[in-house]
């Protein structure tokens, strides 16, 4: 029932200063979405870039730095698997101290929470059984994005900027079964759940758990040779061969899209078909 | 678009020889589900109740073999977000020892995945941040689910049964977001989704999303107690207060009818105030 919104919907989210964290941001996706924002954001904007590679990663940022030195680029190669409060908690401070930055510099903050993982698609899920795996998933898909989440919010927060943006990139697996993609389903119907409650607990804050489509990308390589349902892996290699897979381009230009209107209800499911 | 199912759709889940284990049985809904059974179960039928505090335990088992002998029960004290495959296959073959039965002495299988947790109800979602937590919360309810339920499926499945029954007692919380309940609804969201794909996975198998209702549990005492949020804590004061909260034995004769008249949509999430 609360009428609280952020006071900045309907303004453009890239018309800001913005300290911009991107996870999964070394390749595909992600380095798409790093790609569209670094040409977009306001001078004295800032991002972060989190993925495993550090290598990748500084061919990323030095790309970046070539197309628009007024951005500020950090890089922090790590697992978030492997990540607890303290691991996130360090990185967000480094990152403030290596772009030689404080919170109070920046105008709004955006996090993409972008990494993931599929999981095992080879099996059905009364196939799978190894509780190592299953809680590797979650690890990665679940809790890390959580406790960074907790960090990122912790710095940057209504009392500290003047707008907040959090992006889930989900999937419509998180709201349709496939067969054999039980881990990635489940996982992206648990994340959505989770920015859904998020959204009407912090109303004032812009979160959106975006889709983006069918991508072309290293994802697809996996659910076109892995996925163990044979119907399932026939349409997403007929996808492939046929051309309907989107460019990630294709997609991060509607995200942008919804990013500059900045009028989407907060928290909800959008599509990239939808739009 | 199979249109292969169970062959024995329609027919009254209680009148076969069943091999039935039930998470979270020594108190609260587990036992009143535990209760019903019994009484309704084929001679010959197993029960396995499975919970943390092996005095409940037997207490409940005592109150069994003296309502109806002719149902074999074993239990097993164990706390599930610290097991693995190994924990439940051995769980499972030892309670076919203890019992002194084979798979090929019944005619079904149920499971009812009833044990969970509700993870921390009194903070924002922003305000969670150990991850040692959340991994902790989503080991019980969605980890040890997945792997409980793969080792029971190598035991029972339908080369070795003529049906097999799987239910879930999920929530309103898997489909309705509250405030800071964001590890309960996203962990209830998540299971759904689980068995949501179990379900187009096995189409020979039934498989049911179960919601409840607002029990009179020691659940809905922490939701009392625990809840972050004002209006949803004063919510479910009201509801106790006004003798609005179900009794465990209501509930479950709902869902009771549902497994004997044996013809829900497989997969599907059921709420007790949909029927």
């Amino acid at each position: 029932m609360e009428l609280i919104e952020s006071p900045l919907f309907g303004r453009n989210v890239f018309d800001m200063r913005t300290f911009c964290v991107v996870t999964g941001a070394s390749k595909g996706y992600g380095k798409c979405i790093v790609d569209h924002f670094c040409k977009l954001l306001a001078a004295g904007s800032a991002m972060v870039l989190i993925a495993r590679s550090e290598s990748l990663l500084l061919d990323v940022k030095n790309q970046l730095e070539a197309v628009r030195s007024e951005i500020l680029v950090d890089i922090k190669a790590t697992d978030l698997s492997k990540g607890d409060e303290d691991t996130f908690k360090g990185i967000l401070l480094n990152s403030l101290k290596n772009i030689g930055k404080a919170v109070e510099d920046f105008d709004q903050a955006v996090i993409v929470h972008n990494a993931a993982s599929m999981g095992d698609i080879t099996k059905k899920m009364t196939e799978i059984g190894s509780s190592g795996n299953i809680r590797k998933y979650f690890d990665l898909n679940v809790t890390s994005v959580i406790s960074l989440n907790h960090e990122f919010f912790k710095l940057f927060n209504r009392k500290t900027v003047k707008q907040v943006v959090v992006i889930n990139v989900t999937s419509i697996c998180a709201i349709q079964p496939f067969k054999t993609w039980s881990l990635y389903c489940s996982g992206k119907a648990c994340r959505d759940m989770l920015f859904r409650t998020m959204a009407i607990e912090e109303p004032d804050i812009r979160v959106l758990n975006w889709a983006p489509g069918p991508l072309d990308t290293d994802m697809q390589v996996l659910a076109r040779s892995q996925t163990g349902d044979t119907d399932l892996k026939v349409m997403f290699e007929d996808m492939h061969n046929t051309g309907n897979l989107l460019p990630c381009e294709v997609s991060v230009k509607k995200l942008v899209e919804l990013l500059q209107e900045n009028t989407w209800d907060t928290g909800s499911h959008i599509d990239f078909y939808d739009i």
